[in-house]
């Protein structure tokens, strides 16, 4: 495989992979956002993915190039939640053991939801980058696989596929408002929907609170960011200094980033409850929450992509009754 | 066609007519209901159908087997809100002009549904008898085609290929909970189901406030029956004295039938929204709680059909709050 950009050629073959294993979710119209931002604006609902994320589409096809002695030594991954969720889905329905570590920052709700995958757990220190050491060592001591969360062929190659539904659902789309963190949802799906229409834009998402690939557009070269608590906690993490492909990626093919506040954020989760009947999580619905904030100008249709549902339902309840969640003292 | 019971081969027919227009709307498990139950339970997440309910699927078989000239003329429907927003959505998509008549009893939220759908909306009267009027006028006057709600060979077919979903869906399948009130949906269903697996168990679940066709099926004929406010409304109205298909298929397919009190409705909306992470209406849930009633006695894999998510958000956000919701106050 070369060491260039994601093909389409990659993501056609990783939709053929994981074609059993993955739904190809729904794509809703949204009155309400149609109205308010004078363009007609469509919801992929991919929080309505098995495991409650996109994350199963890369993870399903990473497994799926093992080959069969990498199957019976098993995989293991470092994950905020979704990923290790997708993987140890993906790994089970292959029948392969799938270990995941994660930092506790993580919340609990997600900890519970990779334990009711089959996945084995490990909960070891305070960043990402202290579970990614056990997990360096299961490689090295125990010949396990690491499955990145991002920065991999084969996970961008299965998020993609998510891009390839995108342009068969909504053929006339302008725009396409992706959650933006590692890289890997944005990569695939700006790789696969550039290919088919190459006029579309791809405007990635963060939250102002931790925005590591955004920090790292600005410097022109990855750089460390610090992990903060935020209301779309799926999005934090940084993008790693050795970055290998979504860095590069995304600077050729993301026309543009946004940054949300909190608030911003809460406003987009209650939209999504009040508005469009749909429980996302903080990071699932900062599409949303841009288009509520004014920030996306499109000649034509906008698609958001609802990435994520995995939120914790206390906090969901609070939002939606309208209480000012203060994640940051929440998480203190 | 037959006056017999709607077959397979009719209901095959339908999702043929239907495919083009209708979701094959996905099958969650439920972890929480499953240890509860001691079997597993899963959930057809049909609240997810265009339109937000299982109607859509009569509605386009209905107008699928129209004539070129009948659908010059136009269609007509008298409904509570799901059927004639199924019936709107599905004329447009063909092309065919269409009325919806309803009682004031409606929620002003259905109706804001219908005429987003681009159909006409009158509001007749205080019953769907009352508004029956209107549609007899329009058929007789204007030579419109009444497309009923569910006493109809078509609209029972239609509502039967959900049933082809879930035996495919869940193959070793039980015991089907199947919301109930004309009873297009369980007849089609049923008819469906115990085609394919004879064995197979189908219960019918309504509120107590206005169960019309468990009032039929103990007086082992069509009877007249109050209508009353319930939380359930989408499952309101009476099954016809001069019923044709669902009383006689009903009483033949149909295994049992559970009722449930409003505390019991509003204790599944909420079961849906904190552990399914669904948004349901009334009539939507009640499979949910017969389940936590523990009403439902099944040797194998249990089947909750999600049939419908038109609830009023304001009513929603009440009942996962917890609070104590007396509609029969509300209606009053």
């Amino acid at each position: 495989m070369s060491d260039g950009f994601v093909t389409l050629a990659e993501i056609e073959k990783a939709r053929t992979a994981i074609g059993e294993t993955v739904r190809r979710t729904f794509v809703d119209g949204s009155p309400s956002l149609t109205e308010m931002a004078g363009v007609p604006v469509h919801l992929k609902l991919e929080h309505q993915q098995i495991t409650g994320s996109f994350k199963l589409r890369g993870a399903s096809n990473a497994i799926a190039q093992l080959t069969d002695a990498e199957k019976a030594r098993g995989v293991v991954g470092v994950s905020t939640g979704n990923h290790g969720r997708g993987l140890a889905y993906a790994a089970r329905a292959a029948g392969v053991r799938c270990i995941i570590c994660m930092s506790k920052l993580v919340p609990q709700a997600k900890i519970d939801g990779i334990m009711a995958q089959g996945a084995e757990v490990r909960i070891v220190g305070r960043s990402q980058d202290e579970a990614q050491e056990e997990v360096d060592r299961l490689v090295a001591d125990e010949g396990m696989t690491m499955i990145p969360p991002f920065d991999h062929r084969a996970i961008i190659a299965g998020q993609g596929t998510l891009g390839l539904e995108l342009v068969e659902q909504v053929p006339d789309l302008g725009t396409v408002l992706v959650p933006l963190s590692g890289g890997g949802l944005i990569c695939g799906v700006a790789a696969a929907v550039k290919a088919k229409k190459p006029g579309a834009k791809i405007v990635g998402i963060s939250m102002e609170r931790g925005a590591a690939m955004h920090a790292c557009l600005r410097a022109g070269r990855p750089v460390a960011v610090e992990e903060l608590p935020t209301l779309a906690d799926s999005l934090g993490g940084g993008i790693g200094l050795d970055n290998r492909h979504t860095f590069a990626m995304t600077r050729a093919l993301v026309d543009d980033v946004v940054l949300l506040d909190e608030a911003e954020i809460a406003r987009a989760i209650r939209h999504a409850y009040r508005q469009e009947r749909q429980i996302v999580e903080g990071s699932g619905a900062v599409g949303i929450g841009a288009l509520l904030a004014g920030t996306v100008n499109s000649s034509g249709p906008v698609v958001a992509i609802l990435s994520g549902g995995n939120i914790d339902m206390d906090q969901h309840a609070r939002i939606v009754a309208g209480e000012d969640v203060d994640v940051a003292r929440e998480a203190a």
